[in-house]
């Protein structure tokens, strides 16, 4: 099978990551390449380590540009998926790498977003339950954000065993590519090397409801999740730092049984052996997922730990991940579990 | 007054920053600096960036070398400190660095440093209740971990004020410095730099009792403590995410009233406008605070995070700052608010 | 003595460095802080790490705001000066932190600015011969560039001396502020942060003809400099790789006898010891100069490099130095050269 | 063909890449894993980005383990690897990824490593001229060092096609990975992270001459260099800034020119489109070179700049390269230009 895919926004950190990504799928073939503000430039001007497409040029993300396509990739900025997929027929599968068709509940949408809801498309991270079965065949998928893959991942063992009570606490430190390639002050190289600074902090992410979403799924019952994501020096990368009120009776036994039962036949999630922790320069590049859990028994608290890197499994390696399924590949097919370190 | 100054560990991160503010301490005359390992040798050398004390060759640390001056800063390694202390004259201001005697609880001491309990000296961070008054006049001191200054600093306004339940998590990142110069792999540069990593997870960090010793003493009652620190990569810097169930009734302003209340008058910690976010750069070298709050209202949750510098406020200036109390100096003698950023 | 004032262009990495010093500086008193496209706005949300200044609202940049002040900085972009400069009367000091007064020929500046030459103020380089001179009482100073301050300091010596050929090549390394607060794409955390790149090859940088004006006006003799820079993942620092072809006769003896020689009274130019080497961060928010010199017999080279901090020693420290001359205060007064590291 | 591969040497830097790079080669089968220090211990621990192999166990480097493989890597420290290669039949592929074959001339050798020379083996830089055809069925492979490797492709052209003077000055700035993971004081990340510093300047790197010897081969003539390292705050890549002296009637238009044709069937070598410049972050983890040059009219010279990972196509992905064309596969094999940013 060669498969043709379309990238919509293909000049910004998720649509290179996913060039990226694709240049290694067996079964792809690149087709259209398209960009805004960067429309009519060389594709190696603007994505300098890409050198296979440096001579590719940006076309403006139209619907003629777009037709022809097995698959179109949509790594927009959030609000503008829904009119271009609308243009795309209902035999295209469409991977939105933006947030519009994430949510279940239009009033979380709502109020988080600050627009109209779109609409709901099938969630694309094949490791909760179910999500495979809908995955398959499929011609729409919503990629999940990065914090929500980095933290539900640490989390669903737990909820999902029944071992954590339903408040989650989850503080992440994610790398700057995770904000984005627009220019803003706060994101400048000078001010982000040496430090940590948190944003969003008090329930306002978006990503919040999403996690609440994931967590409260898998645990059958309402989860009410504080979530503070912080920036962090470097240019990719999530760790996450994820915790819980254990279960009366729940031990490190019983917990770290949960672990190994839930992800023994993941391809990309990885629970590392007892005493190692993740570290996101170990997944840079990679669409693996470290994990790792602890029973903090004075404070009883369970306390998981993801690292991905949040271009790769958090969003282009996510994409890809889904598309196989969708397409009826392999799950694994051109993605890898091998990071680039030191 | 000039007060005569020793440093016995002048060749690590926390004796280098203590020369550092004690150059540019206008009582201070910086007297013996000595070192284990690195006796003999120039400090030009080993602490390149202390131009003025370049030519100085530090010495061993015997009490011969450390006799005669007026304030001792040890700066050693854990469990070290007790020895060089009861040599020192009873008249002589020694200013501990290192964990020997924060700790009141001698069972908590040995479980998590696993060696007898040397004693408890007052503790070093004046912005805790009684503290001032402690230190004022005071022939020993012993300097707060940097963790606990920051989450300490961080959440107790909200529990002087009674506003939160009694199960604080911690998530805090530092910068490397935190771990010493002592070459380890897991610290090269080629491992930290890109990487976000945690360590001492599950409660085993042994600055996890510091802080429910500060904290239950601020909150008058038992506090359980989750602590999660993790390492960033950058030299200097905490950035400590700190959090607990708001108590009912709890309002946004009756939090933040709080906040101002308590910080209102202190030299060092400030609480930023609403709105602003600590970032580390902001404190890197200063002995200043920065201190945020929000209620998640949703989550239920009391949202408190600081900044520190790990080896100013963290370490060495609040050695600086302790002494200037148990001298009878105006607390902020020779220290700074003023951070070097970018 | 206390001298009031005045910073225009308040806002930028210059102008937030010169407020640092100024802050730890004995006789000054900081007046009026103007900006731009941010007047209105409070310092703190700008320059957070200025904690004492932290509630000053910026102005307007008029003649009104800045007059009655006994020294005005303009921290302005190139090309801005001169028109604020003719408002300000003949008694006050100006000091131009940016380009437009440092070159003496014309058409230089015309080449390498394209705009026509507003004129030349005395040079606030102390080190250069003659310039201290020149500098007392004066009441107009530019400032030198960063990287013509780390290369003329490097290589002077060699110069004066007579020791090397009048052909220099400099290949300069210097963190992202140097490349100011305005937020480009390239200058973006996730593009700078483990990258190197040059710009500005092949004689096209404007610090070139500075370069050349410097190292001429030493050699006594015309210069040609091929100066490559470079940007670093780093917020601060300049290293600067200088070298030449050695005269005949050259001996490592001479050589290090000539740059002793040249700097032995120098309050901020520091020669290390044979063997050790410069590095930016000893130096990082520090006045002073690392300065380290060595003979490749092999090649025939004399080989200099200096270390400063771009924003201190390269701008906001040197404006300060240079200002201390003019006023008839000790050069050193507010200025220190002890850096903060780690 | 499938082909079985032993690395010993695989718990360091240049080591754990190869393993990246020949889990990902078709024709590699990856046999026997050795350490010396680390024998005895999971891969998962010392390399855990390296997912699918976190199972094996490290052996000792000893001629059993050694034995039955047909390519035995050799990433063992300088003076180590003939010792293992006489162990090893004529009949199986080594390629040594340290120093110890590449110099030609024994008195330079004994002089830089101050060892008795082992010998020469034919020399893994495929673009040199008559390379490949030394390299095809070859035995026995010399990999370059990482410097040489992106000096001389920085400079090639230039000499090759006689426009350079024999007098180059190399200035290069490289990540920290390439000076290995042994934890050594001055590369911990507290030390290295903000801060950028020379060393073995004025000649005595060990790179020099085998910089000398390539430069010198392709110029047809004995060239001099001046090459100064730094250590630049990142953990991969070099960035080399190359220069010499424009022969008479050099333009930018000959020079250009030169550039192209030398490069224009380079696999690995891509020579940007003119006004943009190489950076390490487009090469991270590719084995590409990105190289650009320029003529300084003002100045007389030419300034070639080149960009590599030090670690792929500065060791390991070289070590790939000339594998392939020793074992008569494409070149291009398991390698990828494709690098990871940001």
């Amino acid at each position: 099978m060669t498969v043709r895919a379309a990238v919509a926004g293909a000049s910004g950190y998720a649509g290179g990551e996913l060039l990226r990504l694709l240049l290694a799928h067996p079964e792809v073939e690149i087709g259209a390449l398209t960009g805004n503000s960067n429309a009519g430039q060389r594709l190696g001007a603007l994505q300098p380590h890409l050198l296979p497409l440096a001579g590719r040029v940006l076309a403006e993300t139209t619907p003629e540009v777009l037709a022809g396509h097995d698959v179109v990739f949509l790594a927009l900025p959030h609000g503008q998926s829904a009119a271009v997929a609308e243009q795309l027929g209902p035999d295209v599968l469409v991977v939105d790498m933006g947030a519009d068709f994430r949510l279940r509940d239009a009033a979380d949408w709502e109020r988080f977003y600050g627009s109209p809801h779109a609409g709901t498309w099938p969630y694309g991270l094949p490791e909760l339950p179910g999500a495979r079965a809908e995955l398959a065949g499929s011609k729409r998928i919503a990629v999940p954000g990065c914090y929500p893959t980095a933290a539900t991942l640490a989390l669903l063992p737990a909820y999902s065993a029944g071992l954590a009570e339903a408040d989650a606490v989850i503080v992440a430190a994610s790398g700057t590519s995770g904000a984005g390639k627009a220019p803003k002050p706060h994101l400048l190289g000078s001010e982000v090397m040496g430090s940590m600074s948190p944003y969003g902090v008090g329930g306002g992410h978006r990503h919040t409801p999403e996690m609440i979403q994931n967590l409260g799924g898998v645990a059958g019952e309402p989860v009410t999740v504080s979530f503070t994501p912080t920036l962090a020096p470097m240019p990719r990368g999530i760790l996450a730092t994820c915790s819980a009120k254990a279960r009366p009776g729940v031990t490190g036994d019983s917990l770290r049984a949960a672990y190994e039962k839930a992800y023994a036949e993941e391809p990309f999630v990885h629970l590392l052996p007892e005493g190692q922790w993740p570290a996101t320069a170990s997944v840079h590049g990679s669409n693996a997922v470290q994990v790792q859990v602890a029973l903090d028994e004075a404070a009883g608290r369970i306390i998981a730990i993801s690292a991905i890197d949040n271009l790769t499994k958090g969003t282009a390696g996510g994409a890809v991940q889904s598309m196989n399924l969708a397409l009826g590949l392999d799950e694994s097919t051109g993605l890898s579990t091998i990071g680039v370190a030191p």
